[in-house]
């Protein structure tokens, strides 16, 4: 039997320009690099620190965190600039039936656990769960988002 | 303050040609494409079906797991091929504070809740947390891995 309830602690917390989910212009969404210019922090606690070493390397990571102000856990939802409902797996949706968000960020510099980043589209006071490096793996040369295709 | 514990369920499980972490071949390790030919399915739990609606317009999907074996937590370790002890942030290793893993596979086809894929680097019985869909803002034109580069 597989067990089937996961505990995770939180690692760090962010810092960003937004405050609240409602702080976030829906429109950054409508292009893929609109949250380049938001640049903020990503503050390991001290117990993780040592786990920070080498990460100056990678020039983008990603970055697991808890959708901690989420409430509600939906299948299905309709995405910004979409005309239709989607199955939650096929959107980036917070409101998902674990809500762990995913995103990748440019690391602009560090200071000791202090990671200076952009691309930033979490909120001030998000719980970090991990951080991993973005790798040659990660890149998909040829792929597609058919999201808007009629299904 | 902010809550620092979060619990995750699994949402459906891996089927993979791996049974044990034993059985992949370290050598995958070392090219981007080195899992690109393994095949399996993930199995979504009958209760979260509903949120695969439209899935099949993607070509890649974002799989967060548990690496369910892992017992031991580190804060640096030395991945393969490499020479040096990394901070456990700077490499892909399932032995992290959190255990949690991240892999991109391609969507083969769907029946239903049964999703075939490629790129699998998981084994059997892998507990999944969330699909996410891969798109444009996932694809980074230029990035750096610099894990080989002195420190």
């Amino acid at each position: 039997m597989r067990a089937s309830f996961f505990r995770y602690q939180a690692i760090g917390v962010v810092h960003s320009p937004f405050k609240s989910p409602e702080e976030i212009p829906v429109e950054r969404n409508a292009s893929p690099g609109g949250f380049d210019d938001v640049r903020g922090e990503i503050e390991i606690d001290p117990d993780f620190a040592a786990g920070l070493k080498d990460i100056d390397g990678f020039s983008h990571l990603f970055v697991l965190f808890a959708f901690h102000r989420t409430t509600a856990s939906k299948l299905q939802a309709k995405p910004p600039f979409d005309t239709e409902v989607r199955g939650i797996f096929a959107t980036r949706s917070p409101h998902r039936p674990n809500a762990l968000g995913l995103t990748i960020v440019k690391l602009e510099g560090r200071k000791g656990r202090i990671l200076r980043v952009s691309g930033l589209d979490m909120i001030e006071g998000t719980p970090i769960l991990d951080i991993k490096p973005y790798t040659e793996r990660d890149r998909k040369e040829a792929f597609r988002t058919g999201r808007r295709a009629k299904s």
